[in-house]
């Protein structure tokens, strides 16, 4: 039998990797659809809103990454237990998403000149002022992003790494011993470890 | 007694408005605490990323709007019946944001001449690339964005009409109906219309 859920993406991490590590962690079976470059006009009319990744299940469909691992969280148990820890790991992943977003601007900026300026802005200011806050968060929240224990919110955080590091040019979480311990953590997750060890190699 | 619930932002809709709404539409009471632009500066430390709005409740802050109205939703029950529910409601929600963000970067950017150029882009593809697909979710929809049913996402839309209107300088959804039938519809609900009718005058 197909598996329940078919996740559309292109080959490489990016906004669809924070999806397979929840797929992953909670051991659900899911289809990896990887599309090529080529195919991406066609796929694109198919989708709600010309982007991806995108969810199919029974039927249905769905974008917006964030969402889909908000969803997938419930499912497989890693999400709040009420209202009030949901809205806390809501709001934490939504500001990671922002300092995500801040960072792939810059990074798609195509005016050298003004690239290099946002550059040195970004590692002097925004990638400092976002990850001692983060960094303080952790260690405030028993070594995790919310609620004192591991949710969906450090999975998708640790699934960024990639493009965090991408952007440095090194290892971003060098200067701040929480976001590095957790870092660690959630890659020595049997699933996840399996799952960095297995995956396509692919830039970002 | 003070309201369990008190809303720190600038005087004006921007980011807060949809919460507002939900308030009111919940019949919540809240304190809609208005910042002066000269105390920003020493509020913005006691912030958790630098931003507004903020929501306090029981000793706790939360940050990220749609997150806030996420929750909200859920206690004035118009969110989704069960998960899937929720994130068709959660993913037209950050889709909607997305398209706010897009106007938002251009109404923010400094360069005149990129300015203009962007202006037009957006006015030609981004605006109705959006709409049209709003509309016709609408249409699907009973009239509503999700779950053929008013949900938090219908007032989280209407709430920012006024930032739409100003981009676009005129009656964004003319060309729209089922847009145009939605904004109507909300702006219409008791509680809504008297909150509009009552709240400051603010030009965004």
């Amino acid at each position: 039998m197909a598996p329940a859920y078919k996740l559309t993406y292109f080959n490489g991490k990016g906004a669809a990797e924070c999806i397979r590590f929840i797929f992953k962690y909670g051991g659900l079976e899911f289809e990896d659809f990887r599309i090529n470059l080529e195919d991406w006009p066609q796929v694109k009319t198919k989708t709600p809103f010309g982007q991806l990744p995108l969810l199919e299940h029974d039927g249905k469909q769905i974008n917006q990454s964030v969402c889909i691992c908000r969803y997938l969280g419930k499912i497989v148990k890693i999400a709040g237990k009420d209202d009030w820890e949901n809205v806390e790991i809501d709001a934490i992943v939504d500001t990671v998403n922002d300092f995500r977003l801040k960072i792939m601007t810059i990074y798609h900026e195509k005016d050298q000149e003004r690239r290099k300026t946002q550059m040195e802005t970004a590692s002097k200011e925004t990638v400092p002022f976002y990850l001692s806050r983060f960094d303080a968060i952790v260690k405030k929240n028993n070594g995790y992003l919310a609620v004192g224990r591991l949710t969906w919110a450090d999975l998708y955080f640790a699934s960024m790494i990639p493009c965090f590091d991408m952007f440095s040019g090194g290892d971003t979480f060098a200067k701040y011993p929480n976001l590095k311990a957790l870092q660690n953590k959630i890659n020595a997750l049997p699933a996840i470890k399996k799952w960095i060890d297995q995956r396509p190699q692919t830039d970002y």
